[in-house]
């Protein structure tokens, strides 16, 4: 079944019918207004759709007619709301103007193909009529990847991929997938749940978006599980091959991944399955400093400990998180105790909390976690059980709906994310946390203000690691967006000069165009332009995305 | 130090002062003969360096001044067996014409480079003046991958790397190590190994092959360490971003990797490394049929145990393996006794050796290998123990050396590898097996003749593995081009026909060129056109190589 957009959030996140359970808890309010050096935190709630006026559909009569007579009359849409949900992506910056009412960006209509031959029909129609296409997954691009920007063409179209959403088949032999493009995550975990496998991919953004956008974002992982990707170009279907290695010549899957919908869209893809585990542990471990928590988890991916979930969070997320979920409660005698002997064993200063997951079957689990806890340990860790672990689990997907309870009290969310090899992060870490404190100071409403920085290490190799900042701070009202400005780029200066990379897992977007040839170098961009014009020699493609 | 070339074999594997322990065994080329059905196996000597007279070389005086300039007087050869020797690589395709005197593919001068700005100040050169460039690292290639073809220019040079074979550094932290691209196996080994580490990358062509022609030609598991590359073209120098992941669009170094000398040279890379492991147990299995082995490696990869070589051969492998150890020698009353064993326990009819190593400190690599003991009982295998499984560890790198001493009887051997996923893997062993009998039994120099065809399993993932064939056959003399081509055809056909991909890690070189388009699609190779196009506009490097 197909995602019901008109059931969701057009300027947010996800079900419109979602109830926050932060919202109402004033005490949160109260100690979130102290941090940020506010006197208080206001109403700022965003424009209703009715009040917005959107600009007249550029579609032609012929151009729907024709794209009527491919996909059917009632899947090409054009209601304010279709065309105000698809106008941008769910970044912090799309979020601003979404609330703005700055709908400038709404595609001329919204087209929901059906299969992969009705997806070619469009992209030959497009080319040939000089109509830009935007492809769509979820929308749930963190970068402005599905900003309805027309480039040089006086009309476009978003293509939303949400009706190719079927499981086609599962190879449990060879332990594949086969699916459309247009499946979200939730649908794709269900039906290969059903046959005792998970493909194991769970980004913050999971209950929406699809495969075919973790793929096009080329997210954390997808290309250790990328089998096949079908992608149809105004050219034709470009389909790679289905081997599990090859030597025959650059492999056109790894040109897919990351393709960020420019050289075409993204219609099937084969996929790597894992057995649904039988067992799937979360621990959590209080470390006494981020630099110890960085340095186990270095030495557990460097020995081959099998994790497959390990994220630390330095000392202000580890304090964030807790004094959001204890806030308002009266601390019990046991609480309290744990409170006196976490002080006295040196746990009060910096401590951060690292969470692992073990899975598989009860022996190679069991003997996994055991291999990772001597590690922990010897690092100076305090085990802190399993409840401590299991809390995210049930949290995980909610925070990006916090961000729209933020935003709605005048308090703006960001994240900035990289990734590094282990001997640039410690330096990574610390440059670009300063620079995002420092940019925050200059761009706050009121003297004293202030922001939060929390960082978040994940998705760790033997190589290296990611790092996740969040930054939580009181909105410059009248200039919001040029706040946020100054913060991304005082931020992504930081990671280039620290030699992180522009994006771990969120993507290029327009977000971070102006950087992109600084980390491709020119003949990068030359290469990636010159795929462009091989595939789609009109640049009907989702102009102003990844290329300068 | 630099390899020294003429202390190598111009027209066969490795060095001349090479003494094969396989050609004086007599008994041996008996047994040979009675298996091709042939009366006997007569000496066919290659021709010698003296007697074949060069083409002239076409390098211009002020080319030749110009080059001199660059890398020095001394670095620019044009001596006869420098020619001679950068003429081919070492396919079988290869040998045939070296040891018939065909030198009409060698280059007009061979030029060897000390660093990154020599090359890219030739390659500058080169497409100023219109020359052909030949990247060389070991020269090693198996498909055709060096050989001096000029396409449509007048001159053509031979760049060789390996002077290029420093270890410019290791980062201990993240694991990585710096190299210049001309370094080869062993120096690479040594190098690590004093400190600690390994890349624990070793084909066949390990004694020679280098860094560079390893991820030129995508060789297995290139793509799992190669973590930066650095890529002189004709328009200057792509280097891609030293990270462990990123989103930040198509890598760049999946696009170097695969790209055999079409879109530039490379002279630097950075791998990642393995702690040199403190233990290493080679172990061997017997399976009552090929089958039964094939089910343990999929059960092996699929439950996640960590081998880190896992090979099975076939009956045909096995026997012939067997025959070629214990020829001539007479069995003792152990081997009597154990051959009455087998036979008893149903190890008699088709049976197949497996060998595993287990690697890294002796708790994990004992846990890993019970494991897998476990799986192989399972599957009803035998254990043969250590000894048989340190075997091939002694004699991998001979292999290339025995195909010249085969050569030299009238008896050819080629190799055919692919791979593919689970599902398709028993179909594509008995589609190509079948082929390879079928087309040698056409093609031999007497009637009764016929060939050996063996096949080992390797390089398995939980998706699929790679099959390589061993084909050995009667040589017909007077056409052993178009025997060879026959074979080949009939090989690589039934490789597509069963799904399997046209090379696993051997590349494509000339003589997988005719079935390129059919592997990557009419689009596929278009992409790869426009990424020479726009990294080599001149097409200048490699003529004839991987684009039909």
């Amino acid at each position: 079944m197909s995602v019901d957009r008109t059931r969701m959030r057009w300027n947010g996140w996800g079900w419109a019918a979602h109830k926050d359970i932060v919202a109402p808890r004033e005490e949160l309010w109260t100690w979130l207004a102290a941090e940020l050096g506010m006197p208080a935190l206001l109403a700022t709630p965003a424009r209703p759709l009715e009040e917005l006026t959107l600009p007249a559909s550029k579609l032609s009569a012929p151009d729907r007619t024709a794209l009527n007579a491919i996909v059917g009359e009632e899947n090409v849409r054009e209601t304010a709301f279709e065309r105000a949900f698809h106008a941008l992506g769910r970044s912090y910056h799309d979020l601003l103007r979404l609330r703005a009412g700055d709908l400038s960006t709404a595609p001329d209509a919204v087209v929901y193909p059906r299969g992969t031959e009705e997806v070619l029909a469009v992209l030959a129609l497009a080319a040939k009529q000089r109509i830009a296409v935007v492809p769509f997954g979820g929308g749930t691009s963190a970068v402005g990847g599905v900003s309805g920007t027309r480039g040089p063409f006086d009309t476009v179209i978003t293509l939303d991929m949400s009706a190719m959403n079927r499981l086609i088949d599962i190879d449990p032999v060879s332990r594949t997938a086969t699916a459309e493009a247009g499946i979200n995550g939730p649908a794709l975990e269900k039906a290969l749940r059903e046959k005792g496998f998970t493909l194991g991919h769970m980004p913050d953004s999971f209950e929406f978006s699809t495969l075919g956008g973790w793929i096009a974002q080329r997210d954390a992982g997808a290309t250790d599980w990328l089998v096949v990707a079908k992608l149809a170009t105004p050219r034709g279907l470009l389909s790679t091959g289905d081997f599990p290695a090859s030597a025959a010549g650059v492999q056109m899957k790894d040109i897919v991944a990351g393709s960020e919908g420019m050289f075409g869209v993204i219609t099937e893809a084969v996929v790597r399955l894992h057995k649904l585990p039988q067992m799937s542990d979360c621990r959590a471990w209080l470390f006494r400093d981020f630099e110890s928590g960085a340095a186990a988890i270095r030495t557990a991916m460097q020995e081959g400990i099998a994790c497959s979930t390990l994220f630390l969070s330095d000392a202000e997320e580890t304090r964030f998180q807790r004094a959001s979920h204890t806030l308002g409660k009266t601390p019990g005698i046991v609480q309290w105790l744990v409170a006196k002997y976490f002080k006295l064993r040196g746990y009060d200063k910096l401590p951060c909390k690292l969470a692992a997951v073990f899975e598989g079957d009860e022996r190679i689990a069991s003997f996994e976690r055991d291999r990772f806890r001597a590690v922990a340990r010897k690092h100076g860790a305090l085990s802190l059980g399993r409840g401590a672990g299991e809390q995210w689990r049930k949290t995980r997907f909610q925070a990006p709906y916090f961000r729209d309870t933020l935003l709605d009290r005048g308090v703006g969310i960001d994240m900035v994310e990289t990734a590094a090899s282990w001997s640039k992060l410690e330096a990574l870490h610390a440059g670009v946390q300063a620079a995002l404190e420092a940019a925050i100071r200059e761009a706050v409403p009121r003297e004293g203000a202030r922001g939060l920085v929390m960082c978040r290490m994940a998705h760790a190799s033997p190589q290296g690691a990611s790092l996740c900042f969040t930054v939580v701070f009181p909105r410059l009202l009248d200039g919001d967006i040029e706040q946020w400005r100054r913060i991304k780029n005082a931020a992504v200066e930081a990671v280039l000069a620290n030699g992180g990379t522009l994006s771990h897992h969120l993507g290029v977007g327009q977000d971070h165009l102006p950087w992109i040839a600084q980390e491709k170098g020119q003949l990068g961009i030359d290469v990636l332009r010159a795929v462009k014009a091989a595939l789609d020699p009109e640049g009907i493609l989702n102009p102003g995305k990844l290329l300068p």
